[in-house]
This record gives structure tokens, C-alpha cells and sequence, in this order.
């Protein structure tokens, strides 16, 4: 199933867009898409049981939410693309790097992103984030990691390059800033995602492609990174990790690196996860 | 006031703890210590007005929670003190070092404190905790900082040191285990508090005094703190920034390092703020 929210931020309307491309309103039968409702088999049976008789929903000229409401943690996994490691000159981690961005930081598909005040490193990223469906702890082996993913959705880990890596301690405060998490259009579930180590992502800037990559490029696999993760910490429904970013980066070119500027327009999509689009603008 | 939120896990009630000791339900007033409360002036004086007609609350033999519900995300700040930065080798950091907890590793002040499986390097550090009041963006002095301070609190900012340091990628990895925040007892509102930068810190392992500092030794102290950190992201009402720990922790000591084992007892304070106390046990 493609799950979504549409509406105004904090009031969005879930819904579901089904095999034929109609929106159903969801609003009659689940409260919200979030950890809960992942959790809950039975709910999302519901779901797709009454989905073909469910109202459809006219979601022309509104909001894209993010896909997921009351969001715990962010996760985010470092270096985890062969050609992005190469392209940063830095070495292939030995085991997955982790960092965090706060659940505030997650807007909607096409929500405008914030270019930070004194920003000259503003910098894309698109990710294939995990949204967790059942509580992992020190989880064993693969199978049981992927028993605990709910589904899929496009993220872009916006970063500021020299919040991240020139101002001293960790690379937080790069990509922590306000909108900084473009999440969505879909919260797609796994069952819709055989394999997640085939997905094509793509990132354009102003029309001109810039990332072109493939998850079968990620150091480490989603049901890797699901198992390592849960050793070091516990994931609840409706966590999210993103899973690192392919090469092609504004970081990774030449002098002068083209970062964001109020103005730009970032699209990007992963296969059989959506589209986003954001314009910047100054904070 | 002393605000505190007594009862089980994810059922806590709102309390206020009154000048002669005496516990005030607040759950006829107010739907709990949360972000919205801390951000409505109006609430918190109906509180200070209504306390003494409120019933009391029998706290015998009941869990003190977090004292704060909902909370939106835990910023750290490390190397903070003088005296911790020399004990453990590191530079005076030019500026705040920034990593995160999840609020999921928040528990009560005197919940049990797990030891994550194969951990050998769990440490502690008692900290000043600061709790926002109002979103904070890009704050200009010291006075517009503090004024988005609506109280304090004791917090043990639990780490793994192996975790956090010897396994790649940034410190957030050995901060974020499963019950790694005791936080409280009590939210003391910033008007109880006069001077930040006049409190003791004081930590006990097994009845052993192992960390006696000030925050006077603060090398960033809290205005700064908080006015650096909402450059890099907004602060809401209902986050935390643990504001690190002074010198005295197991990593700075001589080998063997006196690292935290199942069975020992962590008690910690700070002056006006109250007291902790949490036995470990393994994962």
C-alpha cells in the first residue's frame, strides 16, 4: 500500500493512494498514519479491505504531509554508498557511522526547505529511509531485521557542510536545521519493496541531474543496518532511519561547489517510492 | 514551582511539589508537564495560584517519572566543564560540541539504568539539564536566551564509552541506549533558579563520591549554550539540552577504569534541583 497525509502541517488527513491512482480518504477508519498503526497488523488489514469502497479524496491544489505523523527518532546512517564515500575522499566505514536529526527537522514532500542564516554549505541528499513497525532490540539476523521494517519512503538528509564537519564535535549540527527532512510523498510498505537493494534514486537541481545512484550500491543493506542499529539502541513504530545518500553530492564536485541557494528547486525520486520537490528559500 | 509527574510508566501525573514539601495533584488543572503548558504563562500562573487549594497527592511507595511529558528532542553538549576536558585528554573546544539523544532514553530519576548487552565501558555523567519554554531561532544575546528557559532539572547523561568512541562514526551511538536519561526529579522553574552558574553537581557510585563540581566551570555557560544552539536549529517548548558533565567520570580515571556494572547504585544532584538514585542491571 502507498500511505500518505495530505493537509495543512500538524492537520493532515491520511489516505491511501490506491492501484489505480485515486486518493481514499482514510479519516473514517484510522486516527493517523504513525508508529501505532504500524504496529497494528490488524489495522492495516482494515485498511486494505475497505480501501476500494472508501471515499475518494480530492487532493487537488493541497499539502503533501510527511507520510508519517508523531515521528519518534531519526536515525541517519553515514557513508553508506561505495561512489559517495569515494567521492568525499573518505575511507569505507568498518562498521555503520550513526548520527541523528531531530523528528522536528521532517516536513512534507514539497514543503519549502530553509536555507540556514550564515549558510554557504547547503547541501542535498536522497536517501532511502526505513519507518520501523515493530520495537527492535539486539535483533539477530536479517530475516528478523526485515520482520521489523513497515515500508519505505524518500528522504532527502539536507545538510550544512560546514555546520557538519568545520564547527567542531559531530556532524549534528549540519543537519539538524529547520526543514531540514523532506519525508515522502508515500510511506510505501515493505511488502511493496521486494527487494530493497535494487531501488534507482535520483536527485535533480534546477533540472540538472545530480545524483543517479542504486541502493545495490550501500555498503550496508537495509536489513544490516536494521540489525546493527537495534545493538546500540532500541527502535520503536515510527522510528525512521535514513540510510545514507549515493554519490553526487555538491560536496563531492569540483570548485566551486554548487551548494543551495535561496531560489533553487531540488526534485528527487526513488523507484516505486515518489517524487519530491522542494524550493529554497533564506531562513 | 517544582513541577513532577508521579505513576507508572506513560500514565504519570501532573504534580507540583510545594514550598513545605507537600505534593498537589495538578491533574484537575492541568493535562500534564509538557511543552504546551511550559509555553503558556497564563497555565503556569493558574498553577501557582490554585497550588495551595489543590488536593494533596500521596506519593508513598509511587514512581517519580521524567518530569516532563512529550519531549521533543535531547540536545548535548560535551566537553563543557574545564575539569572534564582536561581529565579526558581532550582540547577546550573552540565552540559547543553538539550530539543528541533520543527522547526515548529519557526515564525517571530513580528508574532501573540498563546496561547494554555486550557493554563494558557504561559510564556515567551528572548534568545540568535546561527545559525550553518558548521556540527558540537565531537568538540574539544572552538575556533573549535565557527568557526561553523554562526551568531546570538534574539529568545522568548515561554513555557508553566503547560505543561512543572506539566504533566509528559519531559519539551518538554509545548515548543512546535503552534508558540512558534520568531526568528529575523535578522541573524547577527558571524563576527558583537565579544563577545558573552557581550550582553544585555532585555524583555517587555505590556511596562513593566520584563527581563534585560547579557549574561555574562551565566553558559555555547555559545563556550561551542556548543562544549558540538555536543558530543551528529551532528549539520548541518541551526540548532538553543536557549541558555536560563536570570532571569525575569512570573514563578519566586511572585503569582499571571503574566502569558501571549490574548490581551498582548511581545517585546524583544538584543543588535545588533534587535528587537521583537508579541501580543497574544488564539488558
Amino acid at each position: 500500500m502507498k500511505l500518505l497525509r495530505v493537509g495543512n502541517p500538524g492537520a493532515e488527513t491520511p489516505a491511501l493512494l490506491d492501484e489505480d491512482g485515486t486518493l481514499r480518504d482514510l479519516s473514517g477508519i484510522v486516527a493517523d498514519i504513525d508508529g501505532e498503526l504500524l504496529a497494528d497488523p490488524a489495522a492495516l488489514a482494515r485498511i486494505r479491505e475497505a480501501a476500494p469502497t472508501l471515499p475518494v479524496l480530492d487532493a487537488e491544489g493541497r499539502r503533501i504531509g510527511p507520510p508519517l505523523g508523531r515521528i519518534g527518532k531519526v536515525v541517519c546512517i553515514g557513508l553508506n554508498y561505495h561512489d559517495h564515500a569515494r567521492e568525499t575522499g573518505a575511507e569505507i566505514p568498518a562498521e555503520p557511522i550513526v548520527f541523528f536529526k531531530a523528528a522536528d527537522t521532517v516536513v512534507g514532500p514539497n514543503d519549502t526547505v530553509l536555507i540556514p542564516r550564515k549558510s554557504v554549505k547547503t547541501d542535498w541528499e536522497v536517501e532511502l529511509a526505513i519507518v520501523i513497525g515493530r520495537t527492535a532490540r539486539y535483533l539477530e539476523s536479517d530475516e528478523e531485521a526485515l520482520a521489523h521494517v513497515a515500508g519505505y519512503a524518500v528522504s532527502n538528509d539536507v545538510s550544512e557542510r560546514e555546520f557538519q564537519i568545520e564547527r567542531g564535535g559531530t556532524w549534528d549540527k549540519g543537519k539538524n536545521c529547520e526543514t531540514f527532512n523532506p519525508l515522502g510523498p508515500w510511506l510505501v510498505t515493505a511488502d511493496e519493496v521486494p527487494d530493497p537493494q535494487a531501488l534507482g534514486l535520483k536527485l535533480w537541481v534546477n533540472g540538472e541531474l545530480k545524483q543517479d545512484g542504486t541502493t545495490a550500491e550501500q555498503i550496508f543493506p537495509v536489513a544490516e543496518v536494521v540489525r546493527y542499529v537495534s545493538q546500540f539502541m532500541t527502535l520503536y513504530p515510527g522510528d525512521i532511519i535514513n540510510t545514507g545518500t549515493p554519490a553526487g553530492v555538491a560536496m563531492g564536485q569540483p570548485e566551486p561547489k554548487p551548494y543551495l541557494r535561496a531560489g533553487d528547486v531540488v526534485e528527487l525520486e526513488i523507484e516505486g517510492l515518489g517524487r519530491q520537490r522542494q524550493e529554497l528559500k533564506d531562513a
